[in-house]
């Protein structure tokens, strides 16, 4: 069993040499747009959707690293990653200045950049879907992605600042804006292993409890770190009066939240075996994540 | 043989039906996003992409109307094309306020909505046509709609403005930005057909010299026609510096280049025989229009 943080480090590796191989060189004309796309890709993301796609594809049964329809998925659902990360970021939704410690898309190049480039991402991801020629796959992703998904949380989300937040509002934000792609991301991986329908069951479960710990643990962070820890704004959260777990729980139970979904999540995956060892500890390490 | 506009309204009236089932309703949670697709989408549009699928599977023996795949490939390119106004009509871009004589969908609504409208647009056009179950018509849609396709015209035709115009210029932004997406729509018709290759070639064809002759229409009648004739401002690509046609080789030239590109998409076609007829009508149209 290697460890998580090397497990990582070959996720990171397998990733972005498929990205590297989809996304259009900057020589390639028009240059500009590939750049844009380019920057916010390899901007130093974790990783953690292609993480749980190999990960639950290998609690399936598959072998990791062999499949090329896994890597596929993994590198568009990055894609699809960056592309929200950088609409989320301009100037009329978050209007963020900083990710990962680096100018957001807009600011590194400008908004109608930004706009295309996210654009071109979401586009280039359902390509490398449709390579894999699985429709299954591609509806699934675009459910999860969609108004009654990552879109529809992040409408809410945006039309929920600077209101009064209320638990159920947060929770259908965190659901959908997080939860739905990263739950997408376990179902596919298990679903280009074959898994059956049982299996798909517990792995569902297992995303949305992981999914929304995530999201709970990035609440807390953006209260409890700094700027410079984080790599993004710190306490911008409490500042835009946006709809967070401590806002509406508190830190502390937000913290017992976050721990009990995580049990959750291992509760689900626990008939699995030892084969949902990389499962297991990909929600230890969100509970325990500090950016 | 029924006339032109009766078989536009036939098809506008199949395609408004798919589009009506497939996007949610104003009241489904949450609202806005459903009211801004709703809004943009039926919003007086020509339809005709969905045209040019349905001919094109005409003239490939499909029977009009019968096919549901048709349908959902009809309703997903009306729905892409839409998705690629409303963001090309943000602030950050061309700044339009009027699009077909109402207020763009940031104007009507705001511009996150519109950014997250256009963004949902493109995400549940792909679920459309992963419904159909063809990977080739999914990566032949990907790819003339991203930075090879119309991504990659939005991008030289907003990086050109106010630029000396050079015809090379003028050529690459109408090919990528509007001939791409009308071409996979000529072929995508044809392939749900089962088209041979040769048929697909001439289709291709047809499909580039109509998707330029239109874009050359376009720029002339920005030039000729009033604001109310036309139901977005008059002569703004003049204004803004933009790289047209009539800029780089005068309006007479022009009108005798869309003439000639009708003339050759005629001949494209020729050997298709009556199947092919509302083709031909279509790209006579295309010269003629007025808006």
């Amino acid at each position: 069993m290697t460890s998580l943080p090397e497990y990582l480090s070959r996720v990171t590796e397998l990733t972005d040499r498929t990205l590297q191989e989809v996304l259009p060189a900057e020589s390639v004309f028009p240059g500009s747009i590939h750049a844009v796309m380019r920057y916010s890709t390899f901007a130093g993301g974790k990783r953690l959707r292609p993480a749980l796609i190999m990960a639950a594809h290998e609690a399936c049964g598959g072998a990791f690293g062999a499949d090329r329809s896994v890597l596929l998925a993994s590198a568009a659902y990055e894609m699809f990653h960056t592309f929200s990360l950088i609409h989320d970021d301009l100037p009329c939704m978050d209007d963020d200045d900083l990710r990962r410690g680096k100018p957001t898309a807009h600011k590194a190049f400008n908004e109608a950049l930004a706009v295309l480039g996210g654009d071109a991402l979401c586009i280039l991801a359902f390509e490398c879907l449709a390579r894999i020629g699985r429709a299954d796959v591609l509806r699934e992703t675009a459910a999860a992605l969609g108004t009654d998904g990552m879109i529809g949380g992040q409408v809410v989300d945006i039309e929920s600042e600077g209101k009064p937040a209320d638990r159920k509002t947060v929770d259908y934000i965190h659901q959908k804006k997080t939860a739905a792609l990263i739950t997408a991301s376990v179902r596919v991986g298990a679903m280009l292993a074959g898994a059956p329908e049982e299996v798909l069951k517990r792995l569902t479960a297992y995303g949305q409890h992981v999914g929304l710990a995530f999201q709970i643990v990035d609440d807390i962070l953006d209260e409890e770190e700094s700027t410079e820890q984080l790599g993004k704004d710190a306490q911008s959260d409490r500042e835009r009066g946006k709809a967070t777990y401590p806002a509406v729980c508190g830190l502390e139970q937000s913290k017992r939240h976050a721990e009990e979904l995580v049990r959750l999540a291992h509760e689900d995956i626990a008939p699995l075996g030892p084969k949902a060892e990389t499962l297991r500890t990909i929600a230890a390490f969100i509970r325990e994540r500090r950016k």
